[in-house]
């Protein structure tokens, strides 16, 4: 096994610290990778204080992960040394129910094995309860080859970590719910979901219009590609946008009014919640009846598209808008997020683990 | 203008009773309708009782239309006098926005305009207020050409009546949702139309469910064509069918829980309401994320669908299951609709008018 420094969580109650944990040497079809950057993702800071239920502790968080393959198996064959690659929200999954099989592991019969706060999986496919996982607040990660992913090299490395959630979770609704060029989409909520949803949607071809309950959100909405901004601390923008989109994305997780947003789609339109709430919210039957409207749901990607996803962001010249920081300033970072105070996504440079080591 | 019988409700708290309108003489592309039958829908009884707000008064309810063309207009081309013909729920629309010009006036931008409880419209496409609809409680209708289906003469004329609101209703979503050959569908609720639902997806090639509150319908939906029953006041059922559906037809319109109901649905799945409950109900984001599930809506259908919908019934020799009555008994009727007393909807026999004028 192989020594790797860390940062976990004790537990709910208690500030991430320095811990160490083990990575196992790379099996025939593993490869190790060295972690350059993690992004924070805001599920970080909610598995992390044990706002979801069950947790694992020690917790080592982060699933945003891009480095360098340092070792590979015998039999790895699409992977190399050297090699810029990523690591997303799993690191497995069964393998062999109807979405694995479809390529849409993240919606595993059996659950996919989470990248942190979740299990590695035996020959069977079954969770290996001896066996956690951690995530990439860590210097290293060993992962089989067929849940990494190739990060373009004309990416910068560091604004690439948070496409593996941020980004994956915003392209996959886009294209599942069929947007094209000249569609008119909205993006409720501009954080780092939010803005990862604004860049993507414009480079489809898409109209973009930034919904949000900030005012101060609209030069930077407009910078990132949107062509439309409305505050909906005014009311009148329901409708005045009444009929207006094909599809929206709500990357909203406090609890607000999905009727409102639901009139603002048009004929066969698409409310699509990427953010949890708490609690359950009413809907109104006759706001999804009366113009044959959607309102879905869309959890990340499965590794296909996520490679997908990654190619047309390189293509595009896309990447998120981050603030490098150093691991000992994460739980900083942490309180920060819960004040929206980010633009828009921390990613951890792991070089500051390492010459902590 | 040709004075004609009908049945009509003076006001909200006023049971229906005879009644005389006035029809137009057929314009040029218009046609006049003998009237043959009339289906009983819920709406009609909603309608005549002033359940969704206001509503115009007299009122001659009915919008499952099934009769023989009379007369036509000079400049019809497509009817001709002797033809067996249908009107539906909507009998014009404002034919130029963008739901009418793709043959869904029923999402028509500036509303369609309802067989009953609405208004005629003017040359340029706007509600002529002084010209409000009267539906088919009565023993003729002049029709604009356009929105006229044709009833195959295969399909037995009262049978075929509540396939213009109850079939379509049905097929339309089936279609919309992409269900196939192979898929499992499930209808939730067995009332005027759960009984054309389990028809129309059976015919379609779908393994079809029925989930009912009461375990009495059991027979009568295996006899209609369902592979299998559920009776919901066994919760044990929504442990037993999670992740078993590709779409769920949700006919019911009193309140229940439609977060118990998306755990059925696989990925991708689809719950789609018809029936519209009084007030919104809480729905989990998790239910519809965790499986890219959506919650959908549908409407009737467009006049093109509505007639691929009544091509479909006559190639696979389904009509509804009906209880035909003379228009006297329409008050009775009305009250054991209420009481779920009727297996699956009452038909008004016209000539019971014809006589008695």
């Amino acid at each position: 096994m192989l020594k790797t420094p860390a940062y976990a969580a004790p537990s709910a109650a208690a500030p991430l610290v320095p811990y160490t944990i083990e990575r196992r040497e790379p099996g025939p079809r593993e490869v190790l990778i060295d972690i350059l950057y993690c992004g924070v993702c805001h599920s970080d800071v909610h598995q992390a204080r044990g706002d979801w239920g069950r947790m694992l502790f020690p917790m080592v968080p982060g699933h945003e992960i891009v480095g360098r393959v340092a070792q590979v198996g015998a039999e790895v064959t699409r992977w190399k040394v050297g090699d810029a690659v990523g690591v997303g929200c799993f690191v497995d999954s069964c393998r062999r129910c109807a979405p694995c099989r479809a390529g849409e592991e993240q919606y595993c019969d059996h659950g996919m094995s989470g990248t942190y706060n979740s299990y590695e999986r035996d020959a069977d496919g079954r969770f290996d309860k001896a066996r956690p996982t951690y995530g990439g607040y860590s210097t290293r990660i060993t992962v089989d080859q067929d849940y990494v992913l190739r990060v373009p090299e004309s990416l910068p490395l560091d604004r690439a970590a948070p496409l593996l959630c941020a980004g994956i979770t915003t392209y996959s609704p886009l294209k599942r719910f069929g947007v094209k060029p000249g569609d008119e989409v909205a993006v409720v909520g501009l954080g780092g979901l939010g803005h990862m949803a604004v860049k993507i949607a414009a480079a489809m071809g898409a109209r973009v219009t930034v919904l949000s309950t900030s005012e101060a959100k609209r030069a930077d909405a407009l910078a990132l590609g949107a062509a439309d901004f409305a505050s909906t601390r005014d009311g009148s923008v329901f409708e005045r946008l009444a009929l207006r989109f094909d599809c929206i994305l709500d990357t909203v997780s406090a609890p607000h009014d999905y009727n409102a947003y639901l009139g603002l789609l048009k004929l066969d339109g698409s409310l699509v919640l990427l953010g949890l709430p708490d609690e359950p919210a009413p809907v109104a039957a006759g706001a999804l009846i009366s113009k044959r409207r959607r309102l879905a749901g869309s959890m990340i990607g499965g590794i296909r598209q996520t490679q997908e996803m990654l190619d047309f962001c390189a293509a595009h010249g896309i990447a998120a808008d981050i603030e490098l920081i150093g691991i000992e300033r994460i739980n900083e970072a942490y309180e920060r997020m819960l004040r929206a105070d980010v633009r828009y996504r921390f990613v951890i440079d792991l070089a500051s683990l390492r010459a902590a080591a």
